[in-house]
C-alpha cells in the first residue's frame, strides 16, 4: 500500500519542536488539537469529509525505520542520540476523533480532534492535513458534480492530469464515496475495491488502416463491453456511422454496442445529432458518453441545451479541483494539560476570522424532529452534554449574534466518532460502497437550498454559550 | 521508494487496447508516441522539463505482481488466461528519449518519445503523463518564483496543502531543481537528497506560559539554528521584542539568532518595521523570513513596496500550482510500423491546434554563435540530420509562415537524450544539485525577454520543410 515509509512525511519543524520539548522534558505533556477549515471551496454550501481511511492506516503504520533515523542523525540540528533512540520507540498512544468519511462538514467546526502527548500530536499534523485537505476537497468537488447529474453514470478519468500518483488514486476513491460509479485507474480500483471502466483511445483507431476496421476489431476482441470513441477523424461524417456499422454487426451476433464516446467538439450539438443517427439506425439503447474538460458548470450548461449525454467522464477539473485546488484545513492547539486538567489556549490574529476557538470541544448536529432536517451544528465544551429535546436550544446566528432562534423538538447526532482510543483503533473502516450509502443518508439531512451548487443557503455552526464566553474571555486576556 | 506497485497505475483502456491487440496478434507491432503539451501554464514564456527520474524508476520497476494479475482476472472483460500469462512476462524493451530534467521546453515539440511495441507503449502512457505533467508544472511555477527573487533564499513549505503525499515530495524536488534551497518535507529531503529546513509553529508558543518563555526555551534547545515565529499574538508589540530579547541572550552566549518569521498580516509593513527594530537592537544579521500564501506575483508586489524580506517560505500556491493546476501534456501516436519501416499517422480534430504532427521526429535547439542565445527549436524528421553552420537555416514564424528569417552562424543541440535503448537504461540519473546547475546553464541560452513572468516574448518552435509538407499531405488525405 501507499502508506509505507510515511513516518517522515512531515515538516521538519515538527521534529524540531519535538526535540525542544524533549530537551526540556515537556514532551509527555498532553495537548488537544482541532482540525478545521475556515472557508468552503467552490462557493459550495458544504464539504464532504474524506481522508480518514488514509489517516487511520498512516497512524497504524507509524514507525521510524533505521534509514529514517540515520537521515535525522545527519541533519544540521545534530540531535542528541538519546532523542533519536526515543524516536525509535515512537508509537501513537493518543485518542483521535473524526467526522467519518461521507459526512457533510462545515467551516469552523472541528472535523478531527487529536488528544495525545505533544510529542505524538505534533509529528502527525502535516500528514493528517495533507490527506484530509486533498481528499475532502475532491469529495466535495465530486459531490457538486453528482448534484447536477444525479441520475447519470459518472466516471473518474483524471489520472494523467492528477498531481502525481497518490492524488490519482485517493482522488478516484474520494469521487466514488460521493456516488461516482467507476474510475479509469486500475490501481485505485484494486486498492479500494472500486469499479474500473475503460475502452479505447485515439491510438487504437490511428494504428489501424481505417476507423471501421479499428471499431470492428475492438468489438471482436471485447464483444460484451464495447464503447467506441468516435472523434479521431470526423465525428458525424466518419465516427458515428462507423460505430453504427459496428453496432449492427454486433447485433447480428446477438451482442450489442454499449456506447459511443465524444471527446472533443461541441458536445451539445454532436450528442444531439449522434442520438438521432443512433436512434434512426435502431440503436436506441446505445448510450452516449462525453468527456473533455468537464465539470459541474459545463454539465449544467450542456443539460440546459438539451445535450443527449448519458454518462460523463470527468478528468482534470475533478482530480485537481482546478477552480479551487487547495482546501485550507488547519491543525490548531486548543488545549494543553495543566495541573491534571486541560487549560484552553488561543491563537490571536490581526484577522478576526483566524482567531481560534479554544478548548476541548464536541460538536452536535441538531436535527429537527418535525422536518427530519439539520438545523445547525452546535459546538460545546467537552463536558457539556446535549441530550436532545429535554431542554430547548437557543441558536444564535454566528455572523449576527443578536439574532437568536429557539429549537424545541430536536434530536442530536455527535459529529465526531472515536477512531483511536489510547492508540488502539476502535473504529472499523467501512467499504467505499458503505461510505457512499452513508453519504446519501447524510445528504438527506439537508435542505436542497443548502446542497445547490450556486448561491447555497448558509448552514449555521453555532457555539454554545459556554464556548462563546470562554473564547471572549481569552481574547480579552490577551488584549491586556 | 514510491515507485512500488505502480504497474496498475494506468487507465483501464490501456489494458483493453493491449488485449484487443493481443487477440488480433498485432501486439508486437511497433509504434512511436510523442509527449508534448500545447499551451504554457501561467502565461509563462517557457516550461521546465521535470519528472524524468520518476519515469525512469517507474519503467525499471515495471512488473505485474500476482495480486495485480488476479485483480485483472476478476474484471468484467474476462480476459483470456493466456493474455494474463503474457502480462506476467511484461518488461519494457523499447527506446525512450526525453528532454532531461531542468531543460527549458516549449509547446508543440516532443519532450519525450517512446518507440516500442504497441503492447509496451500503451500501458506506460498514463503514468508517464501523470509524472511529467505534474512535475513539469511545479518546476515551471517554481522557476517563475526564482525569476522574481533570484538572490533570496527560497523554501518549499507546501506539504499540508499538497494534493496528497506524492505531490508533496515530487513537488518539493521539482522546486529544488530550479533553484529552491530547501523543503520542509523530511521525506522528500531523505529520498532526493534535498536540504530540509524548519523551526517552530504557533503551537510551540501557545503551549508555553508566555511567548518569551517559548522563544527562550526553543533557543536553549537548538541554539545554532534559531528562527522564531513572531505572529502568535501581536507581531510588533509582542513577537519582535520577545525575539530581540532572545537574540540578545543568544549573543551573550556567543550564539546568534538566525531569523524571525512573519506568517500573517501586512508583510510589507511588518517586515520594514521589524527590520528597523532588529537593526536598532544591534541585530542587523538577523534575517526576516516571510510566509503566508505567497507566489511570484505577491513577491514582486512586496519587493516593489520595499519589504525587507530575505527568505520566502512558499506553500499552497507553489505545490498545487493553484493558478493553473494542470499541465495538459498528451501522449500521441505519431508513427506505426509498416512493411519494415515507420508510417506517419495523424489525428485530425475540429480544433486545428489539436491536429497532431505525424512521424518519428527529432528536435534541435538552434543556438546563434554570435549571441550565444537560442534562436528557435527546430523539429525535423528522424532521418534529417542537422549539423550546424554548414548550411544556412530558414526559420519561418509558426503563426505566420509567410514570414521567414535566415540563421547562418549557428550550432545545434539535440533536445532529446536517449534514456532507454531496447529496454536498457543508457542514461545516468543526475543528482538534484547537478540538475539545478544544468538548469542555470539552460536559462543562459535564453534572452531575459523570454524568461520574464509577464508578457514574455514568444520563443519559436519551427517545423522543417519536410515535416511541414508531410503534415499538410496527411491532412489533405483525410479531408478527402
Amino acid at each position: 500500500m501507499t502508506e509505507q515509509h510515511l513516518m517522515l512525511h512531515t515538516d521538519k519543524y515538527q521534529i524540531n519542536m519535538m526535540y525542544a520539548h524533549w530537551k526540556h522534558h515537556t514532551h509527555h505533556q498532553k495537548a488537544v488539537f482541532d482540525v478545521y477549515f475556515r472557508k468552503l471551496p467552490f462557493g459550495n454550501g458544504f464539504a464532504v469529509a474524506a481522508g480518514l481511511e488514509r489517516i487511520v492506516r498512516y497512524i497504524e503504520n507509524l514507525r521510524f525505520t533505521d534509514e529514517e533515523i540515520e537521515f535525522l542523525a545527519r541533519q544540521e540540528e545534530q540531535y542528541d542520540l538519546a532523542f533519536l533512540e526515543e524516536l525509535r520507540q515512537f508509537r501513537f498512544h493518543g485518542d483521535l476523533y473524526a467526522a467519518v468519511e461521507g459526512t457533510l462538514v462545515f467551516p469552523n467546526e472541528p472535523i478531527l480532534r487529536v488528544e495525545a502527548s505533544i510529542f505524538e500530536a505534533q509529528i502527525i499534523e502535516t500528514a493528517i492535513l495533507n490527506f484530509l485537505n486533498f481528499q475532502t476537497l475532491i469529495a466535495t468537488k465530486a459531490a457538486r458534480i453528482k448534484q447536477v447529474a444525479p441520475n447519470d453514470i459518472l466516471l473518474e478519468f483524471g489520472s494523467r492530469r492528477a498531481q502525481e500518483a497518490d492524488a490519482a488514486i485517493w482522488g478516484a476513491r474520494a469521487a466514488c464515496i460521493v456516488g461516482f460509479h467507476a474510475t479509469s485507474n486500475l490501481r485505485a480500483a484494486m486498492l479500494f475495491g472500486l469499479d474500473a471502466k475503460g475502452t479505447h483511445a485515439h491510438a487504437w483507431v490511428q494504428i489501424h488502416e481505417s476507423e471501421q476496421e479499428a471499431f470492428d476489431r475492438y468489438a471482436e476482441a471485447l464483444p460484451d463491453n464495447v464503447t467506441l470513441l468516435v472523434d479521431t477523424y470526423d465525428t458525424l461524417r466518419d465516427g458515428v456511422p462507423h460505430a453504427i456499422e459496428t453496432g449492427k454487426k454486433l447485433a447480428a451476433k446477438g451482442k450489442s454496442l454499449k456506447a459511443i464516446r465524444l471527446d472533443s467538439g461541441d458536445l451539445a450539438y454532436l450528442s444531439k445529432k449522434a442520438r438521432v443517427m443512433l436512434d434512426q439506425a435502431g440503436l436506441q439503447d446505445v448510450n452516449i458518453v462525453a468527456s473533455n474538460d468537464l465539470d459541474e458548470n459545463i454539465i449544467v450548461e450542456l443539460k440546459a441545451q438539451g445535450a443527449k449525454i448519458d454518462s460523463w467522464g470527468i478528468g482534470t477539473k475533478l482530480i485537481t479541483a482546478s477552480d479551487n485546488p487547495a482546501l485550507g484545513g488547519v491543525y490548531k492547539l486548543v488545549a494543553k494539560e495543566q495541573d491534571g486538567g486541560y487549560e484552553p489556549v488561543i491563537k490571536i490574529s490581526g484577522n478576526p476570522e483566524k482567531i481560534t476557538t479554544p478548548g476541548k470541544k464536541n460538536v452536535y448536529r441538531i436535527i429537527n424532529n418535525e422536518t427530519g432536517k439539520a438545523e445547525a451544528d452546535y459546538i460545546v465544551m467537552h463536558d457539556e452534554v446535549l441530550e436532545g429535546s429535554k431542554e430547548p436550544l437557543m441558536l444564535y446566528d454566528p455572523s449576527h449574534p443578536f439574532i437568536r432562534r429557539k429549537v424545541e423538538n430536536y434530536r442530536v447526532q455527535p459529529l465526531l466518532t472515536p477512531i483511536f482510543a489510547a492508540g488502539q483503533r476502535v473504529y472499523e473502516l467501512p467499504t467505499v460502497t458503505e461510505i457512499a450509502a452513508y453519504h446519501v443518508s447524510q445528504l438527506d439531512l439537508f435542505w436542497p437550498e443548502t446542497l445547490r451548487k450556486l448561491n447555497p443557503e448558509k448552514y449555521d455552526v453555532v457555539l454554545s454559550d459556554k464556548v462563546w464566553n470562554m473564547r471572549k474571555e481569552l481574547i480579552n486576556q490577551h488584549a491586556k
